[in-house]
């Protein structure tokens, strides 16, 4: 459902079951910048592997915004080298019961707490196998109760990242917990989608893919609407004056609502989860 | 007129017309961290050319900010290596009729968007080619219409950091989009100027540059006046008590209004534009 | 005093008085991401050694809190191998007497202002010596008064990093300067403490260390209080259901007192500084 996901052409590159590490490693977290934890995490990694080349995808997700580390990670994680180690910390029962996992694809490995995260990810990847990460010699010792992202998931992608075979990390696991995504809806004319992240520019990124959208660009004009805004589809922003609202295909592949040199969600006050109508133009 | 420029030394530390890569990359963008585009792009660049470092200047240049961006991308380029390869993206023409381009200089490989925020840094630089980033052969594909810092610079710049000859990725063009830049204005003991930039401590770094200014840290104390704020010009912060204004050199070579553990853009309501008369003191 | 300090196995793992370069260098700075500070800092030290990795601790201090610096270096730096160069630029005092340092450690180099911003993390471990940088040789010249990020401390961390001898940057010290933290106060069954960290999350970070803590887990419940907050300790945060405040040992191996899925500095308006009382619960 996510506009891109981790798999471009995931079939055709892999060859047998190997999944050679690429030397990298992605760090997806809520820890922000204003603290050391993104420091510490390095330190871990770069003791245990020096030679890895450690990757920051966004350490700005809102605090414990399982949903939207999920889709950062969705949206970027194909446009790494196979073999890279996806690792994404957005973890707020940190210390509870939720297990902490290591998932193998055709095509990459992503580790992180077993509560959706990892889940946009995986979506449309080819699982091989799921692992716990239990192996308390992967870990420091002890294990504090509020930073596994130090003391578990940073020792794990690291040895990951060296080549160790994740079934080293823990008991086999059958699945993982997934998110559900809304699918739009198409009724006649028109389609129903929703707003499913509000990026830094403030465009509303929406569930209605581009194979949802009627002649893109064609003869018939259409309109996005979603609260007060009427956005009419274009090819790119500047299409429409600087300050009007404009419809486009992103670059996940899905339709957004932005503004042209401004900020659409603050301007219309666009919100995740707001629903979004494309429709043909009236006039 | 930029207190500095990416020429430091550049006639003496050119040897012939080669331009060896120094495997660094450096990023100035308006992305900001909440997202994944910055570290999408690293994921790009890293599968084209996986030896190269990636260093970020910034990605807090506010939104569509190009002033801003030719700003930074000035103030820091002639701190890298020479054939360190600089990628600004601040683009809010993307997918518009504007063109992505290169120039090669004495000393770097310059690459972004045509219209002006690579300017202030190649002003004082020997331009040697610009070319237009036309081969889609240097690409993702397809380009999306709204992130071309992932489809098409950052493939560009990891492909000029392997050695790629510029000539490759497209058209010659003549010249590139530059950006006009106040020169201060002498007029007796008075010189006026104007705020550049605010940087992140409130200091208001001014186009005065220290040739200008008459008889630093000597004899006739020097005043700087902009708007209610009246800041005695000093060799440091501390040479004022806190919490009051002062006028120092800065690291960029030219005078900024700061306030000694304070914010000077707050307290004075200074911001990019406005005036500075630099005189002598009354006392 | 700190929770955790930068001499974790220090003595075990010390062989002789050598202290063989690591590759890495840690920034810990007020510099923001705002403008090309930090990207400047890195240029100059890849010019230096271009080998080198750079980490970020953060970027994000308070400007000029020289406390929040040290207290961000002191809980992280016991986590990057041995030989790391340590370097801490929160410096109010730029350009005025204050000395610029290094100080090696049993396991580290420190480099920084002599203003209190490496106390925290030298605070435990063996002082090896001490010198002031003042060596030319190993500066960028000329020395601008407000940025030595740029112009002093990065081309000696960069240097360090390569294995020169920290004795060639300058004169002998024989101490450096310290910043002092107030020690739990112990009275029957309670104990009073005061917060020395607020971080991203809102969570209050104490000075009480684990050792403190009595019967955590056990049959007595303790009851952390600071002002209207009254936060049971736990192992966990989810241990209370969401929105309520909880008081857990940190990451740091010292009380914190949180909120499930909140903030406890925004709900309960914590700040540094504030007094905390453990005791036995009533019930």
């Amino acid at each position: 459902l996510l506009g891109s996901n981790c798999e471009r052409g995931g079939a055709e590159r892999e060859a047998g079951t190997t999944l050679r590490p690429s030397g990298l490693i992605t760090l997806t977290t809520d820890f922000g910048g204003k603290d050391w934890f993104v420091g510490t995490m390095k330190g871990v990694v770069l003791g245990i592997n020096p030679a890895v080349v450690v990757v920051d995808v966004t350490h700005e997700i809102p605090s414990g915004d399982v949903r939207a580390g999920a889709f950062a990670l969705a949206s970027s994680c194909s446009y790494f080298p196979r073999g890279t180690v996806h690792l994404a910390v957005v973890d707020p029962g940190v210390g509870s019961a939720r297990k902490a996992i290591v998932v193998r694809t055709a095509n990459y490995l992503f580790v992180g707490p077993n509560n959706g995260v990892l889940g946009g990810a995986v979506a449309k990847e080819t699982i091989r196998e799921i692992f716990s990460l239990e192996n308390p010699a992967y870990s420091l010792q002890p294990i504090s109760r509020t930073f596994h992202g130090r003391d578990v998931f940073a020792p794990a992608a690291a040895h990951l990242s060296r080549g160790l075979n994740p079934q080293k990390l823990g008991p086999r696991l059958p699945d993982l917990v997934r998110l559900s995504y809304p699918h739009p809806q198409t009724s006649g004319p028109h389609i129903q989608g929703e707003i499913l992240y509000v990026d830094r520019f403030g465009n509303a990124i929406t569930n209605i893919g581009q194979d949802f959208v009627p002649n893109l660009g064609g003869r018939t004009p259409s309109l996005a609407v979603c609260r007060r805004c009427r956005a009419p589809v274009k090819a790119f922003y500047q299409a429409v004056v600087s300050g009007r609202p404009v419809a486009v295909i992103g670059s996940n592949g899905t339709l957004e609502i932005a503004v042209n040199n401004g900020n659409a969600s603050e301007k219309f006050g666009l919100r995740r989860g707001d629903p979004v109508i494309l429709r043909a133009s009236r006039r």
